[in-house]
């Protein structure tokens, strides 16, 4: 990804997000661009403002993130890449912080840490982001009030880490892709993403399973989503190991077409390694 | 459901939120009991201080609700009933309130009426609940300020209605689910609800949804939740026609057992119908 350096990057979420943390690994020596909302990226993607962007796709505790999966749909930019960050919550305080009694963070790095909150007697305050957190604190000199974020959030507003890897669970990953219009040679490790919709007629979501497994072709995942046209018919999100360009997935491709009222290809790139 | 008259049945969410709405209509003679909480819920169905409860698991076009879906695996009750509710918002004020410039409401409910709200030049505030908002403008004698939330909502709190149906899309609505320990006979239209584990082998999903497809058993919704456990692995949630006492269903089950690591049926129960 080298044609990336000194190019715009953007993330959701503000300074110390774990996102930024994903697209700087990604991306070292890129122009890294906050931006408040999801949409936000999908919107600067598709009138070129940026080159390129790091989401989160799904966490191994929480699940899909949808919002993701809905933008996806009417998204111009391929996914062209991968990448699974371990997911390291810190309890974080101004450096002249008193006795901690509350604790402010987004509520899914709270519920992430529930037993520890507990263990510590605190009392857990939900707000809209893990690093905006740090920097309210931070703001308004809160003296009793710590934040739930990631090291680096610690880091760029120069605060205090009172504890590390406070996560109930330590198998917590999140899946990041990379969006962007650049061309993914097939690699020795490649996943491909893809959305479609069903013909409305039982069987047919089995019909296309069919296809998949006749051409030897492996799942990784299934997704269904609201089409939000009609109630209660979905559109079916799948990632399957292998690339676009391989004979094999092409025909199996050209199959489903034939049992779908519309197939996307979102991208095919390198798979991710978890560290 | 004669059985439960008189009986607690709990929901989740303030006096006029939708859910009591929904658990109303299955349960019009019941003693209804608002909880803060789904796990609070849960946690009552378990210790028997409730008969039942009624919980929302989908939305035509916010998607599955994640949260009732994960504490469903380890729920020590049956689904024993469905119903679905049409959505429709009001903008609900104090009856003597100025010109209104702000609007709270849960974030779903902002984003489903986001063109409403950007047509009247709103300020969108996010809250916890949309009756709770409701509320809350009436305990705080905010006079500039509107909720969104359900015309029941209005009427418990004696608060004047602005508009109605301010919703973007009309086709808005939320599947609920019953939980008890009672018994469902077979109807001539029924639904069964199950979750199971697959083996960590390729082709497992597929050779899953064989056995419906054998047993001519028309899947209806299929969804994926994270084990928790081991990253990427998935629990699968999925729902078909007919009732877990069918002899067809019965050998379907007894086949589909063989090729998983664990099957919990979560409950047979009529299909609800949509008016």
């Amino acid at each position: 990804m080298d044609t990336l350096k000194g190019k715009k990057v953007a993330f959701q979420g503000e300074h110390g997000a774990y996102s930024e943390i994903a697209a700087t690994s990604f991306f070292p020596d890129s122009e890294l661009i906050p931006m408040r909302l999801f949409q936000d990226i999908f919107d600067a993607l598709r009138n070129d403002s940026i080159d390129c962007a790091v989401v989160p796709i799904e966490n191994s505790i929480e699940g899909s993130v949808n919002e993701i999966y809905d933008l996806l749909l009417d998204a111009d930019k391929k996914i062209t890449g991968e990448m699974f960050l371990k997911i390291e919550h810190c309890l974080i305080a101004l450096p002249n912080s008193t006795t901690i009694t509350k604790v402010f963070s987004h509520p899914q790095a709270l519920a992430q840490c529930r037993n520890y909150i507990k263990r510590k007697n605190l009392d857990a305050i939900p707000t809209y982001d893990t690093a905006g957190s740090v920097r309210l604190i931070k703001e308004k000199k809160i003296n009793d009030t710590a934040a739930i974020a990631s090291k680096n959030a610690a880091e760029f507003y120069g605060m205090k880490i009172l504890d590390q890897n406070i996560e109930d669970r330590k198998n917590n990953f999140t899946r990041f892709l990379v969006l962007s219009d650049q061309q993914t040679a097939p690699s020795k490790s490649d996943r491909t993403s893809m959305i479609f919709g069903l013909k409305h007629t039982p069987g047919s979501l089995y019909s296309v399973m069919k296809e998949f497994d006749h051409h030897k072709i492996n799942l990784t995942k299934i997704e269904s989503r609201p089409t939000k046209e009609k109630p209660w018919e979905y559109n079916f999100y799948v990632d399957f190991e292998g690339h676009i360009e391989e004979d094999s997935v092409k025909r199996a491709i050209k199959n489903v077409e034939s049992k779908c009222t519309f197939v996307k290809i979102l991208g095919s790139y390198e798979r991710g390694t978890i560290n």
